[in-house]
Parts: structure tokens; C-alpha cells; sequence
């Protein structure tokens, strides 16, 4: 698929409808579990998603249209949520994520991006060049990727579980 | 996590929901492309867990509480959904998860199934003995990774969009 703003918006918009089928009030070992020392729990991944929505899309989209290459993004704190999600429940955490989203998405769509604007250049810090358009489009998949994950990190709290039914499931391999 | 009945079942009872958010009303592209020849598109997925309530979980429950290892299960047609959703929408076919899963939720819990009767033992056609339990930890995994493989297949329709991101997101690698 080529991107298509329209088509992408659809998905990020969809994202706290998702997490919140997905999780909330989930009984609290599936979601504080994770695959062990230096990965992240479901819960984990909310804050982190909440950190992005806070520092890294939109700011970044707004550095492209007002100072193209010429600035870089600041880098992202990809643990920022270790401190940040302290002592907050999963419901305050999703309900942040949703208003956050929402924000984003209605600033997104009055940017009134035209073809020309999504491939304006901006400068990522390590990866060099970089467009508007593959920006948004790393925004989907990033979203889609940690939904993938929250889901993994469940499943393998199954792994025992399933028996024999392991050698079925690709979910609980390496990955 | 140990396997404990109330758990499970509370990642049953939100699958409808889960992929109700992520895919009712999505824009067609997200839902029909695959990843290649012999893959399964979002669309394909839905399916492939209608068939799996029909035929799949909750019959082979009964037959281990009916026959133990006597009546080994039928096997499982992994495909069946290609001809069976021929024709209707992702609303139809998401309606119709919704209302097999609900009423197999309410299956599973009117069995009454206590820790002794989770043990009980039951013959797969391919794998040999498996407990009731393994069933029915399998059922939520099986759950997970097809959410898993929605939102990798659709990740990967960006693959190329994301520009060098694509360092970035272990979702568009090999999986």
C-alpha cells in the first residue's frame, strides 16, 4: 500500500479503542508480566505510547513543517515511562493515552497536509533524511508493532501452559 | 502464569471487542492485503476464528468431557474460511465472531469446570494426549497470535512507506 493520510488517520484513531478492549480492567497478572529482565510488561506499553504522543510524532511533524532539515528531532526516551507511569492505574493510563490521541489526531488533520507537505525533509538524529510521509507512516506501524507485542508478551505467559500445542503456535517462539 | 479459569476467559470475552475496535469500518486496503501467496489477509483471519468457534474449542471440550481419551478430536480445517466468508462484509463476519464467542464464553462456564476436571485428559489426532486445560490455554493463545498476525500483516503493507525506519521496527522483519 502507498501511504494515504485518510487510511492512516484510521488506524491511529483506532488505537485507544483497541488498548481498551484489549485490556482494561484485564485481571492485573496479564498485565503486569513481562518476557523477563529488561523487557516490558503491557502496561509498560501504554506508558510508552503516551510518552510518543507526548514528545515524539506530532512535535517531530511540526520540526519537518517549520524547520525542515535544518533541525533535527530531539531523540526519543524510549524508558521514559519506567518513572512516568508510576503509580498510575492501567485505566488512568489508557484514559491519557485516548485524550492524547485524540489531540493528536484532530492537530494531524488541521496541518491539512497536501502531497507536496508529506514529502517535506526533516533531520532524525540518527537516521539522517527523513519525510513527513514516512514519519506518519512509522507512526502506524509503530502503534501496530506494540500492539503485536502486548499481545506476545500474554501469550507467553501461556507457554507452559499449552502443552503440546506449543509446536502450533509460532506466538510463543523466539521472536 | 499458572492456567486459572477466570483469567482465561477474560481474554475470551474480549477478543469480539478487540478486533471490533481495531477493524470495524477500516478503510478496505488495511483489511484485504496479505503478506503473499498462501498468506492470510485481516479479513481471511476473522474467518479462519468463526471457524474455529464452530468446529474447533468448545466441541472438542465436550469430547473430552464426554469420551476422554477414547474419541480423539476431528481435525481442524485451517482454511475452511476461504469458501465459508465468501460474499460477506468484515461487519458481518465480526457480528458473527461476536455472537460465537459469547455464546461459547457462556458454554465454557456452564461446564462447571473444576481443577479436577481441567486434567482430564483427551487424544489430538496429531499431537496425542492433551488435557482439557491445554485446550483451553491453547484457545487464548491461538486468540493472541491471530491479533498478533492481523496487525503484523497490516504493518507490513507500510513497509516500504516508513523509509529508514524500517531499522527501527522489528514487526516489518522476517516473523
Amino acid at each position: 500500500m502507498e501511504f494515504e493520510l485518510g487510511q492512516a488517520i484510521a488506524v491511529l484513531m483506532r488505537m485507544p479503542s483497541t488498548l481498551n478492549a484489549l485490556m482494561r480492567d484485564l485481571p492485573e497478572p496479564w498485565l503486569v508480566q513481562n518476557e523477563g529482565a529488561e523487557t516490558w510488561s503491557p502496561y509498560d506499553i501504554v506508558g510508552h505510547l503516551i510518552h510518543g504522543e507526548e514528545t515524539d510524532w506530532i512535535p517531530r511533524a511540526q520540526i519537518i513543517l517549520e524547520h525542515g532539515e535544518a533541525r533535527p528531532f530531539e531523540p526519543f526516551d524510549r524508558v521514559a515511562m519506567f518513572e512516568k507511569s508510576k503509580g498510575k492505574t492501567i485505566a488512568e493510563l489508557l484514559d491519557t493515552f485516548a485524550q492524547l490521541r485524540a489531540d493528536n489526531v484532530r492537530e494531524l488533520q488541521s496541518m491539512n497536509l497536501t502531497p507536496k507537505l508529506l514529502e517535506k525533509r526533516g533531520t532524525h538524529p540518527e537516521l539522517g533524511t527523513v519525510t513527513l510521509k514516512q514519519l506518519l507512516a512509522t507512526w502506524v506501524v509503530h502503534d501496530l508493532g506494540h500492539v503485536r507485542q502486548i499481545v506476545r508478551v500474554m501469550a507467553k505467559q501461556y507457554g507452559d501452559e499449552v502443552g503440546p500445542w506449543k509446536a502450533y503456535l509460532a506466538i510463543l517462539g523466539r521472536d
